[in-house]
C-alpha cells in the first residue's frame, strides 16, 4: 500500500503557532501515524517541483490525502488534472477539512463546495451515523475534539453515496463531517476536522479513522472499463444492422 | 413553468435525413410537444448570438433541456459557467442522449462520463426500476423503441441519487438510462433516448419522461443557503472563544 | 388528493396537560391545517373499530399520516399487514415522531428502529440538508423548536434514500430527523418532531413540511408491476429451451 | 473469519439432477470454495435440528450465506428472528438466487422482494455497474453464464445503498443482480446467480463474486450502539428542565 500525503505547508511557514503545533508540517504528522510495515507513505508539498506530485508518482500511488486552504488557486491546472485522471483510473483519495474548496474536490464533485465556518475554539462532537462502515471501525459512538473550528450546513456537495459522520457544534450547527463518493474506478472520502490552528491530527479517533479510510480507499484490482465504439455481443437482426 | 429547449442544431443542418426526421430541429420537436398553457418553452441553439443563453434568460427559466453531439467544444466556456451556475442556484436541467459528453453534464458529474455506444439500428427496452418515481408516471413496466443507438456500460458517471430507467439491448448491453442527480439547489435528469437518427423525440413514452421530468425538475420555492462567515446560533463558552 | 390521519390518540386521554394542548386530538390539529379544497381529510384513531381503518378506506387513501406512542401493540396485525399492502401498491405513508417504533414502520424498515430519546424540554435546531427537496420547500435553512423531546443517534433504519433534515439538540446530540424511503410502489416520510407535550403541530414550519410530504407522498399514476412467471419478450434459442 | 452455508438441501434430496450437480448439495460446493487458511467454513440445512442455527454458533459467526427456494415456509420464525438480531448485531448475511423470497431477506427488506421469473436454459450477461467496489474484485466488465434461470424487473426490494451489477437476459429482461443493504450494524449482499438445475455455482466468477462478499460482509470492530433514555452530554438551561 502506497499513500501519499499532500499539504500546502503554508500555515506552518506563515504562523508560529501552527508551527509548533505541526513541527514537521501537517504532511508529517500525518505521515508519523500512517507508516506501518505495510503502508508506505510519502509526502508532498505546493512547494515542492510540481507539487511533489509527477505522473509517475501517482501512477504508482494507491491513496492520496490532501490538505489545502490559503492558496488552492496556486495549484496548478495540469496537476489537478493529472490527478483527477488517477482517480477516475482507481486511486483513492482522502480530503481533509479546509479541502473541501481544493480544484481538485470541487471538479470532482461538480458543486461549489461551499459552507458556513466560523473560528472560535468550540466543541465538536462527532456522531457515527453508519455503524457498519469499515471507516468507523475502533470508533465508539461518537468522539469529541474540545476545540475545532465550526463547519456548518447547508454543505454543497451532491448527495454522498455513503455519509458516515455527522457534527454537532456548540455553537448551534450540524454538519456532513464523514461522506463517501465513488468517482469513475476511484474512491474519494472527505473528512472534516483538521484546523491548522488547533492538535486535531494527534487525536486518535482522527487518526484511528484517517488509518480506516486510506483502507478502504485503495484501488480493486480489476481491469479499467472500456468506452468507445463496441461490437454487439449477440447476433443482431441482420436487416435492419445493414438498413 | 419556464422552459428552455437548447440543441446544438448541426445534425439538422449537415445531413438530410436528420432534417427529413426533425424538420425543425430537435428543439423544435421537444418544443412541440412540452408547450402547454403551463409550460413556456423557448428555444435556443449553439449558432445563435451566445448560443441563445443570456444571464437574463436563464434567471427566470426554471426548467433548461439539452442536446448536444458534434461540437461540445464549441460551447464557450462562459455559457457553461453560467449554466452551472444557475443549476447550483435551482434551475432544473435536463440533459439527453449524446449530452452526457456536454461540457455542462461533465462538469455537473466530475467524472468522464464515457460510455459504449454503437449505432447498429437495435431495439432498445426501457425498464423501469423505480415503480415510485414521478418521472415514470403514465409509463408501463417497460417500453420499446424498435431502433436506437445503444449506449452500454460502463457508464462513467457518479452514482446516480435515483434509478429511474434501465435499457436492455439487442446486443448484449445494458445501461442505466433515467438518472437522477442533485447538484447545489437544483435537480439534474439524465436520459438516454434520442439518436438523431431514430424518430424517438415522436415516441409517446420519450415525450411523456420528458414532460414527467420538467416537472419534477422545477426549482422549489424557498431561499438560498447563505455560506461564509457564521455568528454562532448559542452562546459560546466565553474564555474559549476568547483564548 | 385523500389523506387519513391516524392517530393512537391515547395520551389525549390519559393526560391532561396533552388534552388541553390538542383539546381536538392531535389527528385533529393536523387535520385542521391540513384540509383545503383539494386535500380531503379524515381521521382514525386507536380505539375505533379496526383502528378505523378499513379495506375500502385505505383502497382509497392517497396517503396515510401516522402518529402512535403508548400502545403500538394493541394495533392489530392484520391492519398492520393492510396498511403494509397499500403501501407496497403505492400509497403514500408519513410516519410522526415516536411512530418510529410503530409495527407498521418496523416492518416497513426492516430494523429495530430504536435512538436515543430524553425528555428535557430541550431546543431542537432543524437544519435543512437537501435543499432541493420538494419536503423543504417554504423553510428556511433551518428552523427551531424551542422544547421538544430529544431523538439522538444512532437511529436504526436502513440508509434513508434520502436525507432531508438532521437536527441539533441542546443537550449535544444530533438526528437523521427527516429521511424518504421507498417500498414497493409507496414512498414513506419519517419525521421526527412531534412529543405529545408540546405544541410542535400548531409550528408554522412544522405544518409546512406535513403539507409539502403529503404532496411529495402521493401515488403516482402508473400500472402496477406484475410478478412472477413471464414470457419472454426477445426470441430465444430453441434448442436451448428444449433442452 | 468464521462463515456459515446455509442450505435447503431440499432439491438435491428430490431431484437426481441437481443432486448429480451438486452431490455435496449446494452448500458443500460453496464450502468448498470458500474454505481457506483464513476463512472457517461450516454448513447447516433446513432438516437439521434448529436448521443447525443455534444461538452460539451465530454469535459467533462472521457472515452467514442463504440458499433456500422450495421451502421458505418450513423455516421456523423463532430462527429468522434470531438470525435478523444477529445482522442488526453485525453479522453480514449473503443472500443467493431464490432466496430473495426467504423470510429473513423479506424481513430484513420490508418489501415483497417479488420479480419475474421464467426457466428456459437462457443466456445471463452479468455488467459490472459499480467499478470501485470490492466485491467486483477481480471481475472483468462482464461475465456470463450460459444457461439460468431468469430473473427480471421490477424486483421489488427498497433501493440498494450500492448497485454492483445488473444482468441482460436473452429473453429481453434485466435485472439488479448484485445489491448491497446495511440493516442494523450488519451488511446484507443480495446476488442472483445460483438456480439449482445449472452449475452456476462452480463458475469462477461467480465464486469469485462469493468470495470477495463474504470479506465485505464481515463485521466491523466496534462497541454496538446504546438505544433508550440518554444523558445530555451538555448542561442544558436548568429552568427549563425542571419546567
Amino acid at each position: 500500500m502506497r499513500v501519499v500525503v499532500w499539504n500546502e505547508n503554508r500555515h506552518e511557514k506563515l504562523n508560529e503557532n501552527v508551527a509548533s503545533i505541526y513541527p514537521e508540517g501537517i504532511h508529517g504528522a500525518i505521515k508519523s501515524f500512517l507508516q506501518t510495515n505495510d503502508v508506505e507513505v510519502r509526502t508532498a508539498t505546493l512547494d515542492d517541483e510540481n507539487h511533489g506530485l509527477s505522473e509517475e508518482l501517482l501512477k504508482e500511488t494507491d491513496v492520496l490525502i490532501w490538505w489545502g486552504h490559503l492558496a488552492h488557486d496556486e495549484v496548478n491546472d495540469n496537476i489537478v488534472q493529472l490527478v483527477h485522471e488517477n482517480v477516475l483510473n482507481g486511486m483513492g483519495l482522502i480530503v481533509l477539512h479546509s479541502g473541501h474548496f481544493s480544484k481538485i474536490f470541487k471538479k470532482l464533485m461538480g458543486t461549489s463546495c461551499d459552507l458556513k465556518w466560523r473560528e472560535a475554539n468550540e466543541k465538536e462532537r462527532i456522531w457515527v451515523m453508519d455503524p457498519t462502515h469499515p471507516i468507523a471501525e475502533g470508533v465508539g459512538e461518537y468522539f469529541e475534539l474540545q476545540e475545532e473550528e465550526m463547519y456548518g450546513e447547508h454543505f454543497d456537495i451532491p448527495t454522498p453515496d455513503e455519509l458516515i459522520f455527522v457534527s454537532w457544534f456548540e455553537g448551534g450547527e450540524v454538519f456532513r463531517s464523514g461522506c463517501t463518493f465513488k468517482r469513475g474506478h476511484g474512491k474519494v472520502f472527505y473528512f472534516r476536522p483538521g484546523h491548522e490552528a488547533y492538535p486535531t491530527y494527534y487525536d486518535k479517533n482522527v487518526q484511528q479513522v484517517i488509518k480506516n479510510a486510506v483502507k478502504w480507499a485503495k484501488p480493486v484490482n480489476r481491469p479499467l472499463a472500456t468506452y468507445g465504439n463496441a461490437k454487439p455481443l449477440e447476433k443482431l437482426d441482420e436487416v435492419k444492422e445493414n438498413e
